[in-house]
C-alpha cells in the first residue's frame, strides 16, 4: 500500500480484491449527479492505471465491485465545517465505501484508486478496512496567476492533482502589481487595461468553480488590497494614493502604489467589486490580501496625512487597520468572511476575520489569542525551492500554536501551500507544485505522528505516477525543455548534469537576478534552472549511499561499487557534455558546472581508492579537495551542484578513517 | 537545418535571423481569419520551442519579423488540385513567406518553425531561400476508429502532427465490423446499436473538420461496404444478406456478413446515408471501402443467387461490381467522387472512381491503365510494425507505376499511411503513428531522390521533439505505461529490456493471439508489447557499432569500448529486473526475454574478448553461441529480442576473422 495522505486508521487483512474489466461501481443511498461523475472519473482513472478496457458509468448494486453509500447531501456550497470522513472496506469479493456525504465519498474514491496495483496474479486492491477523516478542515493550495498567467486547463489539471491528495481549498491569487486576472463586468478596465489580455472570463471562472466543486474543492478568490494593486490603477488611477498614470508593473519586488484608504470613492468601488465577485464565487470566504504595504504613497500624500490627523490615525499601521475594518464591513455586507495575510491583524480586527500567516506559528498563535481563526503558510512556500522533507516537517500545530489552550487550538484551521510565480510559468508550474504539494497535503490530512521521511519519499514515487496519469506534466515536460535547451534530441549527457544540480533556494534567485538585470515579468524562463525539479533525487540517493558506506567503515563492497559506478558516470560526462553546452547560448554559463562535476567526481574516486586500500590521504590532498568542493558549491547560473555535499562528507570521513 | 519533409529547393546563405521575444508576424495581401489563427499557432509553437514569452496575434507589416503574402483565397472546400507551393526567404533582418494561397502559406509556416533552433548566440533561423511544392497532391493518413474508438482530442493532436509534416488528407475510417462511429440522424440505430456508445456526434465531426481545414487538411470519410459492415446490421438487419439478429463483432478477422446488393431497399438506405454524410463532410470525396467480401452470405442466399441468374451476374466478383456501380451512382448524385480499395476495380468501373491500393504498385498501374486515379497504401501499413526505413523505401512511382506513360503517371495522386487499430488504443495510437508517419509524409512530399536513410533517422529526432511540443504523446506515454506494467516508479531496468525488443511484425500478433485466445476487441492492450515503440533505436545504434567495429578489423578501440559498455549493461540487467518481472503478472512471460538478453550479452562479451585478443573461437563455441542466439530470436509474449541479430553478426565476424 502506498497511500498519500496516510489515512487515520488502516486495518489490513489477508487477500485482495481483483480488479478486472468487469469492475463496476454502484451508488446506494443518497444520490446526486456529482457522485455519478466521480464514479466515471474513478473508472477512467482505473482504466489508465491498468490499461484494462472499462465500462464507464454507474453499475448495478447487485453485481457492482464497489458500492458507495452516502447518508445525505453535502452543503450546497462547500464549507470547512463539513464532515469529510469516510469508511472504506475492501474484501476479496467486494468493496464498500460509506460516508455521511458526497464530500467524504470523494475522498474515499481517491483512496480506493490508490489501493490498486499490479500483483503477480493481476491488478488488485488489498483487503483492508479504512476509517479516515482529516486532521485539519482547511487544506489549501494557493496559486498566484498574477505574476504569470496560468490558463484554465493548467489550473484544472492541478485541481485533479489536489483532489488526488484530498486538498479541499483552491486559493486563487487573482490580482497583484503585475496583473488583474478576473473579468469584471462592473469595472472592465481592470482586466482590459490591467492584464495584457491574459485574464479569466467569468464564464471560465464558473466552469473552474464547478470543476473544483465536483472534486470536493472550494475556490476562494484573492484580490490583494490595498498594496499589490498597481494593475488596478492602470484603468482606475483614481483609486491610488498618488496621481497616475500607472502602467502594469513589469518588475518583481515590493512597490509603492497603494489604494487611497481615506476616500469614500475607494470603498464604493470596492463595494461594487466585492459584490460582483461575491456573486461569482459561491464560497463563503473572500481573501483581501492585505500584505506588504510599504506606506510610501501614503506618507507623501498631503490629503491622506491630514485625514490621518483629523481622524487620529497615528501611523500607517493604524491606517491599514482602518482600511481593513472597512473591507471587513464590505465583505460582511456581501455575506462573506474576510481572510487576510498576517498584516491585517490588529487589536480592533473583528474576530470573524481569518488570518493566513506567512510569518509562522507564533503569528498564528497571536491571532488565535485574539480570537481569530488561522491558516499556516509559513514553511509551505513552494517557490522557495525547499525539499519535500522540509515542508513535511512544518506543522500548523507546533511551536507557539502547540501551547495554545485546547479552545484556541480549534481556531487553527489548517494551512495552505503557496505558489508565487515570479519564476514559474504554465510550462513548469506542475513541476514546482508536484510532488511537494502532496507532502504538504499529507501533513494537513494525516495524524501529526505520521512523519517517517523515508516512507514519505517512497510513497512519492507512486503519487508521482498517479499525477502523471491525471495529466500533470511535472515530469514529462522536463524532457521537452531539456531538448529545447540542448537543441538536440539526445539529451542523455545533459540529464546526467541536470540530476546533480538544484535551483538556488529562498530568494537567492532574486538576488542573483538583480545582478543579471532579469528581474522582470518579460524575462524568459527557459534555462536549465527552470527545467529541473526543485529537489535532486539522485543527490538524495547518492548521499544515502555515502552514509551507508561510511557506516560500514568502508567495508560494504556493494555500496562501494554503486558509488564508484555513479561517480564514474559523472567523471566521464563532461567530455560528452561540453560540445552540447557550447552549442547552446542557454547553456553557456553551465559549462563550469559540468567541469566542476567532473572534478568532484574525480575527488570522490580518489577518496574511494583511499578507503578501499585502507589509506588515509595526506592533509594537503584533503585541503585541496575541500577547496575544490567548496568552490563547486557556489551557485552558477542559478544552480547549485548539490552532489558536492555528499562528496565532501565522503572526503571528510576518509580523511578521519582509522586504517 | 533539420526539415521534414525536405523541401524541393533550398539555397542557404550566411547569417541567421535571431528569434527573440519581439518576434512578430504580419499578413500582407490576401487575408482571412484562417491565416490569423495560423499566425497565432506559429507564435504559440515558437513560444514552446524557445521558452520565450511571445506576443500572440498579428503584428505590424512595418516592424514584423515575418511577413506573409498570399495572392488569393484557397478553394472554399479544399481539394487536391490546389497549388500548395510557397516561397520562404529568411534573411538576417527579416523573413518573408509568399504563396499563391493560404494552403501554401500554411506549409510555409510549418517549414519556418522547423528552421528555428538554439545556437551559441541565441535562438535563430538560418538565412535561406526555399521554394517548395509537393511531389504528390494526395498525402494522407487513415485512422481506423472502428476497431478501437479514438476520442476527438486524440484525433486533433494527430491532425496537428499531420500539419507539421504537410500531410493534407485525413481519411477517417468510420465504420467496420466492430463499430459504426458516426452519428446518423436519419438512421440513428447505426450508432445507437452499433457503437457501444462510442461514436462521434455530428457536432464533434464538424468541429474536427473545421480544425483540419485550419491546418490545410481535407477530411475524407469512409463507410466500408458491402462487407465490413456487421455493426450496421445490429440496428438494421434487413440490410444484410442473411437474416439476423446481429451483434457487434468482438473478434478480429474477416467475417461473412455483407450488405444485400440485390435489394432496392439497400440502395435507398445507402442513398439516405450518403446524402446525409455528404452534407456533413464538405470534401469532394467519399470512401466506400469495398474490400474483403468473402461472399459466403451471398452464396448461401437463394434470392441473391436467383437474382444473379436473372441478371446474368456470373460470380461474386461481378456482383460486387454491380454493387460498386450502384454506389458510384449514389455518390455521384450527391456530388462526390467515389474512392474504394483495390477490390472495387473492374473493367466496367466508371473512370472517375479513385482506387486506393493495399495490394501494391502493379494494382495501381492496372487501375491507371483503365483510367483511374490511384493512391498507394501498400507499404504504408503502420500496424504491421515495420521500421521507418522500410516505409521510406516504398515509392508510389516505382516498379509497375514507374513504367506507366507520362499521361497515366499523372493519375497516381500519392498515397496514404494506414493505421488499423486491432492492437492500438487511444493510449498508444501516437506511438504507433509517430514518427513513422513523418517518414511517409516525406516520401510523398519530397523529391524521389531524397532517400538518405541516415539523414532521415537524424532528422526524426527533431520532428519527434516538435511533435511532443504539439501535444503528441508518442514518447511520454511510454513512461507511464512502463510504470503501470512494473507496478513501481523505478523502471530503469525495465527500460533496459524494453529498448532491446520490438513488437512482432506483420500479422504475427494475430497468429500468436489466436493461440492465446485474445483475438478480440475486449482484450486489454496493456503489456510490454503495447508500450514500446515499433522500432528499437538502441538496436539500430548497436548494429551500427557492431558494423563499424567489424569494418575496423576489430581495431577501433573506442567502438569496442562502447559495445562493451552496452553489452555489460545488458548482461547485468537481468539480476535487477527479475524481481520486477516476478511482481507483475503482465511481465511474467517476459522473464525469459530478460534471461536471453543476459545470455546473448555474455556471448557478445566473449566475442569481444576473442576479437580483442586476436583469437578465433573454437567451432563448438560458435555453434553453441549460434544456437543460443537463434533461440533468443524466437518471439516471446509478442516481442522479439532484436539485439540478438547484431550480436549474431558479431559472432559470425569473429569466427571468421584472420588472426
Amino acid at each position: 500500500m502506498s497511500l498519500v495522505p496516510v489515512p487515520a486508521h488502516v486495518e489490513t487483512s489477508p487477500g485482495e480484491l481483483p480488479i478486472t474489466s468487469s469492475f463496476s461501481v454502484a451508488i446506494d443511498g443518497y444520490q446526486e449527479p456529482r457522485l455519478d461523475r466521480a464514479v466515471e472519473r474513478l473508472e477512467r482513472q482505473i482504466a489508465r492505471q491498468t490499461g484494462l478496457p472499462m465500462r464507464i458509468g454507474r453499475g448495478d448494486t447487485a453485481t457492482a465491485t464497489l458500492i458507495i453509500r452516502c447518508d445525505h447531501a453535502s452543503k450546497p456550497v462547500q464549507d470547512v465545517d463539513e464532515d469529510e470522513s469516510y469508511d472504506l472496506e475492501v474484501r476479496p469479493d467486494k468493496a464498500s465505501l460509506t460516508a455521511p456525504n458526497p464530500l467524504g465519498a470523494l475522498h474515499g474514491l481517491a483512496t480506493f484508486s490508490q489501493l490498486i496495483s499490479v500483483t503477480p496474479g493481476g491488478f488488485a486492491a488489498p483487503a483492508v478496512r479504512i476509517h479516515d477523516a482529516p486532521r485539519f478542515p482547511w487544506r489549501g493550495l494557493m496559486i498566484d496567476v498574477a505574476r504569470h498567467f496560468m490558463p484554465v486547463d493548467v489550473l484544472k489539471r492541478n485541481l485533479d492533482g489536489m483532489a488526488a491528495v484530498k486538498l479541499n481549498v483552491f486559493h486563487w491569487h487573482l490580482s497583484d502589481y503585475q496583473g488583474f486576472r478576473m473579468e469584471s463586468k462592473k469595472f472592465p478596465k481592470l482586466q482590459e487595461m490591467g492584464s495584457d489580455s491574459n485574464y479569466y472570463t467569468q464564464e471560465g471562472a464558473k466552469d473552474l468553480i464547478a470543476y473544483a466543486r465536483d472534486r470536493g474543492i472550494m475556490v476562494v478568490p484573492e484580490f490583494d488590497v490595498p498594496g499589490h494593486a498597481t494593475s488596478w490603477f492602470v484603468g482606475y488611477p483614481q483609486l491610488a494614493s498618488a496621481p497616475g498614470p500607472y502602467r502594469i508593473e513589469r518588475r518583481w519586488g515590493i512597490f509603492d502604489p497603494a489604494l487611497d484608504p481615506t476616500r469614500k470613492s475607494t470603498y464604493s468601488f470596492l463595494d461594487g467589486l466585492v459584490g460582483e465577485m461575491s456573486k461569482l464565487f459561491p464560497a463563503p470566504y473572500f481573501h483581501m490580501g492585505g500584505d506588504e504595504v510599504n506606506g510610501k504613497q501614503w506618507d507623501s500624500n498631503r490629503e491622506i496625512q491630514s485625514f490621518m490627523q483629523a481622524h487620529a490615525i497615528k501611523d500607517n499601521h493604524a491606517l491599514q487597520a482602518y482600511f481593513v475594518a472597512h473591507m471587513e464591513e464590505i465583505v460582511s455586507k456581501h455575506h462573506k468572511i474576510l481572510i487576510g495575510w498576517d498584516e491585517v491583524l490588529s487589536p480592533s480586527l473583528p474576530a470573524s476575520v481569518i488570518v493566513q500567516s506567512w510569518r509562522g506559528q507564533s503569528a498564528l498563535a497571536d491571532a488565535a489569542n485574539l480570537g481569530h481563526r488561522g491558516l499556516l503558510s509559513y514553511g509551505y512556500y513552494l517557490d522557495l525551492m525547499h525539499h519535500a522533507d522540509e515542508h513535511y516537517s512544518v506543522d500548523p500545530m507546533s511551536e507557539a500554536t502547540a501551547s495554545l489552550s485546547p479552545e484556541k487550538k480549534k481556531l487553527i484551521l489548517g494551512g495552505e501551500a503557496c505558489m508565487w510565480t515570479e519564476y514559474v510559468t504554465a510550462e513548469n508550474l506542475d513541476s514546482r507544485l508536484w510532488p511537494r504539494t502532496a507532502v504538504i497535503a499529507e501533513r494537513l490530512w494525516s495524524s501529526q505522528d505520521v512523519r517517517d521521511i523515508d516512507s514519505m519519499y517512497r510513497r512519492i514515487g507512486r503519487i508521482n505516477w498517479e499525477l502523471e496519469l491525471l495529466g500533470l506534466t511535472h515530469r514529462t515536460s522536463m524532457d521537452a525543455m531539456l531538448r529545447r535547451i540542448a537543441g538536440q534530441d539526445d539529451v542523455n549527457s545533459l540529464w546526467v548534469l541536470a540530476q546533480t544540480v538544484e535551483p538556488v533556494r529562498e530568494y537567492d534567485r532574486e538576488v542573483l537576478a538583480t545582478q543579471r538585470d532579469a528581474l522582470n515579468s518579460g524575462a524568459a524562463l527557459n534555462r536549465l534552472v527552470d527545467a529541473i525539479p526543485p529537489e535532486s533525487k539522485s543527490s538524495r540517493e547518492f548521499a544515502h549511499l555515502v552514509e551507508r558506506y561510511i557506516a560500514s567503515d568502508f567495508r560494504d563492497a556493494t555500496t562501494e561499487k554503486y558509488i564508484r559506478a555513479q561517480v564514474t558516470t559523472w567523471a566521464e560526462n563532461d567530455a560528452r557534455l561540453q560540445p552540447v553546452l557550447a552549442g547552446s547560448f542557454v547553456l553557456k554559463e553551465d559549462a563550469i558546472l559540468s567541469t566542476n562535476l567532473a572534478s568532484i567526481a574525480n575527488i570522490a574516486l580518489e577518496a574511494l581508492n583511499y578507503a578501499h586500500s585502507n589509506q588515509i590521504p595526506a592533509a594537503d590532498w584533503v585541503a585541496e579537495a575541500t577547496r575544490t568542493l567548496e568552490d563547486a558549491k557556489k551557485p552558477q547560473d542559478d544552480l547549485v551542484l548539490v552532489v558536492a555535499q555528499p562528496v565532501e562528507v565522503l572526503v571528510q570521513a576518509v580523511s578521519k578513517a582509522k586504517p
